[in-house]
């Protein structure tokens, strides 16, 4: 049987972490790679550092057209973008030349979310098609909505929904601490707050309407706030020092409405160095119904190994998908792939 | 659109709170429910002691021809059996009707852990059927096997899977105390065990090869077995009072070998009033691997409210299935349906 064919959009810290999972499993091989100007050129063995083997060189490309050739896979893994307007494009390129895609863009997890047409018309191109597309990722993707939506498989009813994911930001770099606000004063944090360029986290309203839609609740509207987590102890990173009395992070908070109450709360505190105020990191979920049910995972279920584990452990379930467009609510669970790929695709019969 | 149709096959504790709880729902009516002896005859809604409002009575039969002739529901829910043995001839009889069935019998989570042919027979029959069977429950079929491995979906590696379930006995009656050894000397409770006449929990070889087949481990073989729960402290319920030095309760454990190695390692301590030793009740998991997650649910998902709400929550998922022998490991994660079950099936388009 031929291995299971893999081709990545994308070589960044994602896209080169979903290469280094795949050359660890069976059953499954990088077939090209689309990637950004400094490694195009490059055998993607080299830039990883991984012995190449008896494997033939895989050379970064940076045109699509040369990149994907039709057939070339079964599968494009798409690691480009955080946003639908952005990742639309390619995931039409990808579609019409009849591959499936997995999209780690946040807002992919649950395009209709705020992309309702983009996201009817994706489902219209890859019926077209017969292939599937999958948003996924940690987080949307499986803390926040998947996970939380399975605890209440096990409810008779459900009344409310609150979930916090508490994370450490430090092994991030400058970059992130910038767009995060770390170490701003609260004055210049919430200017860059009411400017729009605080990042904060994306995909509350993607998590909020599949929890909503996977329970069958019709959700009036979505509300999102970022406030400034201050910090009353000196912080300290790798690359960033943060006073008593500045911004060690930023608080996202997400609230869904359902009959004109908050169903649905969801709260992400992300800052550098939690530990120094006692602050224990995790992800905790809290259910109200019946029964009710109380979670926490500590420390948080890791965002960047989270993400690359999911977007390889989903490939099998969107290649064996219906033609369209898919969500995590339409697809089995997914679990580590520990044996052959190749065991998990369904062939017709 | 019409109602989605069931059918109930057992009106015991389990079979009556699956129709309490169809009976809150939209777009789903029960139309025919075959049970034993003292309630036949009777409405089901004065069994249940609940209005019955405008709906037609549902006078419980005993003869499953009579309660079950062809097309009468969209689904079977069996809730009258443990072990597939006891189980298998009534999901015959519902599959060569044309019945999808939802079965909570513990060995039917995955009845190819014991039953292979079974499960093979149980399979061809349900494709020559056009139907769906699957097996589902709180436990087998979700805290201690979907569960972990949704957890690992986030995983790039797994290397060893450890979950323990403690809960309380307390509100269980005299049958259940006799079940699991609650009362006896230690000397009694290990002849009894030694005589298989402990009954402990159902399902961890079922929970165990799903976990691994799941994951793609080879499990070389599962071992099992039931200790004593001692107490050092007198405990009582409304039901049975033990002395310090007795047995308060059963632990159950199951161990699943892979490469010679004990890779998947489950625990569940059935007790009376754990809280008078400090015993606090959970579901606990704990993956290591890459990266390592630990996960506990403080108190544990209740077992009988949970494997009502599972078995009524999978309903639309069986009728929308591709037919054949499911497992929990084959459908999209169950959720609790709060909307009109209608919105659910999926319709030929």
């Amino acid at each position: 049987m031929e291995n299971v064919k893999v081709a990545l959009w994308g070589f960044g810290a994602m896209g080169s972490g979903v290469a280094r999972l795949l050359l660890e499993k069976q059953g499954v091989e990088i077939v090209s790679v689309c990637g950004r100007a400094s490694n195009v050129g490059r055998d993607i063995y080299e830039v990883l550092g991984v012995e190449r083997g008896g494997r033939p060189p895989v050379i970064i490309a940076n045109d699509p057209e040369q990149a994907f050739p039709a057939g070339c896979a079964d599968v494009i893994v798409q690691t480009t973008d955080s946003f639908v307007k952005h990742a639309f494009e390619k995931i039409r390129f990808a579609v019409e030349r009849g591959f499936n895609v997995v999209s780690i863009a946040e807002e992919m997890a649950y395009p209709k979310a705020q992309h309702p047409e983009t996201a009817e018309e994706i489902d219209r191109l890859a019926k077209a098609a017969g292939v599937s597309v999958l948003g996924t990722g940690i987080n949307p993707g499986f803390v926040m909505d998947l996970l939380i939506l399975a605890l209440t498989g096990a409810c008779e009813r459900v009344d409310r929904i609150s979930a916090k994911r508490v994370n450490d930001l430090s092994p991030f770099g400058r970059s992130v601490m910038a767009e995060q606000g770390v170490g701003l004063s609260m004055e210049e944090f919430q200017s860059r707050v009411a400017h729009g360029t605080i990042a904060g986290h994306v995909g509350f309203p993607e998590s909020i309407r599949m929890i909503a839609d996977g329970l069958g609740w019709e959700t009036e509207r979505v509300e999102q706030s970022r406030e400034e987590i201050m910090t009353t102890v000196d912080r300290e990173t790798a690359c960033v020092r943060v006073a008593a009395g500045r911004v060690a992070g930023c608080r996202q908070k997400g609230v869904g409405y359902v009959d004109g109450q908050r169903r649905i709360e969801l709260e992400h505190p992300q800052q550098i160095r939690p530990e120094l105020e006692g602050i224990q990191t995790g992800d905790y979920i809290h259910i109200e119904g019946v029964p009710n049910i109380s979670l926490q995972i500590q420390p948080e279920i890791a965002g960047g190994i989270g993400t690359i584990a999911m977007t390889v452990n989903m490939i099998p379930h969107v290649i064996n998908a219906s033609p369209g467009l898919k969500t995590m609510l339409d697809l089995p669970v997914p679990r580590a792939i520990m044996g052959d790929m190749r065991n998990l695709i369904q062939r017709e019969t």
